[in-house]
């Protein structure tokens, strides 16, 4: 088979795939390139976030009956994938699900725990000539609630690491109502903002999720946490920009309604101009998420698993269409 | 009784203390003034890290049958008095042990996944207008061999944390050989160091301790970890300045012997001019590892129970001398 690799690949992966007899050229296309059809030289994709298969370039990459038959997402999230698209012109969608998993899930943690001890701004006073010991006092997470938005795998992961540090863990998913972990369910998003002075997000962004967090969810949050200590209210977005409204964010930083924010993902990606980076109550991190060395070779792993199954005539496993 | 507090006291322990009848004088004194024998005019004084209680300074506070006779050390390490001196002087010291133990165990977990993500840098990056996606690739903890040197409170807190994180937690202890927690024991430190990719220290600073670290032990660190992947070789220290060598980690950090090390404490504090701040794989907070309203509410707690004791003539049950 011919597999384009437009975001990159992990080199063992590579090496396999290429050893197995297929060919694989590893190269970013531009917008002009893809809408002119680039890719329908091939049989697959192989894609990150950074490549965005719209319906017009599904369809110039399956102009004739040679052209591309399955994309792969290099991690999860398909939203720069047009998946109707692609299952009118009989393109499969395959992703790596589990592959970023815990990756997310320990940035998620230090997010949670430099936020709440003022790591980033401790570091950056220091390195300014700041020994500002006596402003950065900071809150614990032991005793706290955390309210996961979403409840699949990643916020699952979160929630085992927060109960071991002491925190109450509480989740709202309207596709999840219940489980055997140690977690209280909400019927509702308001009902976890309410409860809970920390939230962090593990949901897909959708119609449904665009925007779902805004200056009025943020303003219910308690501010005094569960064991009366007044740590203030801190979101952590660790899964998609777009899912916080970051207008409604910044007011919500600079009244006082939030005491931190920690994103590794925004609405308009590379994040060079956003005003957030303005805040000292504000850190960020540039969509590392699955930025790992061990999601990077589980991710090889399952590309490669995806391209088996593909070349011998089967469904793979992780087929989303 | 007549309570000097030289660094500071949470106002809720303080209220407290002066609705029992005992007189709070809230001030910080220069070196001169402790040596000229400020604290004689008091019973009690509550210290930080930033009054040193020498010889001296316990000498010239205890002229007269009337001076000084307990010292408080909001806090744990004692480094700051000379236990010596206040035993020949008839003076007591407390600390207030458990009080800032969750504290630190947060800190280390948040510098542990802060420097193998890059969350510091990656911050900085951004708010110089760099999308250093590309550039920070981490590691994760998940299958790592953590090293804690010394196995008290916060390691122990440290480790259950780790170990919920998937990581196989090591010690060395001389005075703590076993335990029923899951961990594996060392018999000298050579040992831990050969073993764990991640280092973290929780003992005290004394003469076995000063400069333990040094480049021949940073050396023998394994760079891959005990799950294959080559995430180099991280140290961090929550627990005391002068544990490690400043300069040999400097010289491992820039050879890359060292991938990272987090450092919340410094042999000399505050540490605005140190040479460390200059390396880009270095992070650091300026001290703040019991800076947390939770610890400082608690210690406030302990100094109340320790007063209520020593006003009732009991030696108080943190008494360490």
């Amino acid at each position: 088979m011919r597999i384009a690799v437009t975001d990159g690949i992990d080199p063992g992966a590579k090496r396999e795939i290429e050893e197995m007899g297929h060919h694989v050229h590893e190269k970013h296309y531009s917008k002009d390139e893809l809408l002119n059809g680039c890719l329908s030289e091939f049989d697959v994709v192989v894609i990150r976030s950074a490549t965005k298969m719209t319906a017009d370039v599904i369809e110039a990459s399956t102009g004739d009956k040679d052209g591309l038959s399955l994309i792969i997402r290099a991690g999860v999230g398909i939203d720069n994938i047009d998946s109707e698209s692609a299952s009118a012109n009989s393109v499969l969608i395959c992703n790596t699900p589990g592959a970023s998993t815990n990756a997310v899930v320990e940035l998620t943690i230090g997010h949670l725990i430099s936020s709440s001890r003022h790591i980033v701004t401790g570091d950056s006073k220091l390195r300014n000539g700041i020994w500002a010991k006596n402003e950065l006092r900071g809150s614990e997470l032991r005793g706290k609630n955390l309210g996961l938005l979403g409840y699949g795998r990643i916020a699952r992961g979160v929630g085992r690491i927060a109960n071991a540090m002491g925190m109450n863990v509480h989740a709202f998913d309207p596709y999840v109502q219940e489980s055997t972990d140690d977690c209280v369910f909400h019927d509702n998003v308001d009902s976890l903002f309410s409860t809970c002075t920390h939230i962090s997000i593990h949901c897909f962004l959708s119609d449904e999720t665009r925007h779902i967090i805004n200056e009025k969810l943020i303003s219910k949050m308690p501010v005094i946490g569960e064991d009366g200590i007044r740590c203030g209210n801190h979101i952590i977005n660790c899964a998609r920009g777009g899912i916080i409204q970051e207008e409604d964010l910044f007011k919500a930083l600079q009244s006082g309604n939030l005491t931190s924010a920690s994103l590794d993902v925004f609405e308009t990606e590379p994040a060079l101009k956003n005003t957030l980076l303005n805040l000292d109550n504000f850190q960020a991190t540039p969509h590392i998420g699955a930025s790992t060395l061990e999601a990077q070779r589980r991710i090889g792993e399952e590309i490669v698993s995806i391209i088996i199954s593909h070349s011998s005539g089967q469904v793979p496993d992780s087929c989303l269409n």
